[in-house]
């Protein structure tokens, strides 16, 4: 029988890749993708769609309000920065906490399906300074887990996996299309256009495009800018 | 003007106690209370109470869904033991990871109020062995925290102050009475009988009614056993 994985699943560039990653490494794979209130909602119809053509068989969406909380563009009446260049400090879409929760709910997921092995598609090359995608982080993170659970008392080992946190955007893009991601089914955008279509220029696009750019193929999506 | 501080409150006797003694350290108290889904969601009922007897005024109950995740005597359908030993190993009381998501919101919303202090009433002498209520947890969310936020990047000190984590249950009762907590507004049981009352015998119950025996002094709940 195959082991079985949790792989946080956004339905962007990256957490395709890492769902494809982890199949390939032989695991089982099931999806958790999160509604939590995030401004480009359309993503989550990109994670169904990615596990449908990817045959992931198990797919859980969590519904969480994280605008009870607040304090991001992403999650509140903060606006999404267009043409903001990369690296310069952490912008307003960060939201506070949010790979943490998220992780949180994996490790609860893991447990109850008897496995210590989570993805995630966190990359800290090309990415907008967000601190909990830094591997410092994750490394924390994990031996946190280590602790928490009734499964680590029990003396089975909890592994985060971030098969990309040293990649750069257009090594992500290329090992995707090795392994046949299909990006035509991914959305990046954090501000979607009226009618859907990306914004071509808020950081997540940006990074996007630059991607591809580098690796010398069309992005499937459509911009008008 | 005074230092804010969050106070993870579920409405039982550490937590509200917890709350008085943050208060008497000088902070000024948002309380946090989950929703999740518990078996005895009264306790939520109660955490109401305690903060309006002891004038809180910020108090958020967040809505979120633990029996999506389930493994729990409290989020799925597994009965309560009553008449346990306590210590006699992890008990199924046990719910995975949940003071892993209720921290990761205190988190969020600790870096929204632009604080950095948040209070927890674990205790790891008269509790039920939870993996999640142990020091060495505590210490190792701590720093994983100090490196998941903007305001940990910004050089802002997360700090998880865990009060009573070396008391008995009779200390504890000792200290929130010194500090004029009112226990008949508290909740205990974790699977009250028709009506609402306590059930007096699952381990809740149980470490609740050694404390105020070990005091020696009455507890306000009304017991039929």
């Amino acid at each position: 029988m195959k082991k079985r994985a949790i792989v946080l699943l956004s339905g962007g560039i990256d957490s395709a890749t890492t769902l494809a990653v982890a199949k390939n490494q032989g695991f089982q794979v099931s999806a958790l993708t999160f509604n939590y209130g995030q401004r480009h909602a359309q993503e989550i119809e990109s994670a169904g769609k990615i596990v449908k053509a990817m045959k992931v068989k198990g797919h859980r969406i969590i519904k969480i309000n994280l605008r009870e909380i607040g304090g991001s563009a992403l999650t509140d009446e903060i606006e999404v920065p267009r043409d903001r260049p990369i690296g310069a400090g952490i912008p307003v879409t960060y939201v506070p906490a949010r790979n943490t929760i998220f992780l949180s709910y994996a490790l609860a997921w893991a447990e109850v399906l008897d496995t210590g092995d989570i993805f995630i598609g966190a990359n800290a090359i090309d990415y907008s300074g967000y601190p909990d995608c830094r591997p410092e982080y994750l490394s924390a993170f994990e031996k946190m887990a280590n602790l928490a659970t009734r499964a680590a008392v029990e003396g089975k080992k909890f592994k985060l996996h971030a098969p990309l946190i040293n990649l750069t955007k257009a090594e992500i893009i290329r090992k995707g299309l090795s392994l046949r991601v299909d990006y035509s089914l991914t959305h990046s955008c954090y501000d979607p256009l009226p009618g859907g279509n990306p914004c071509g220029r808020c950081d997540s696009c940006r990074l996007r495009r630059k991607g591809f750019r580098e690796v010398g193929i069309k992005d499937p999506l459509a911009y008008e800018v």
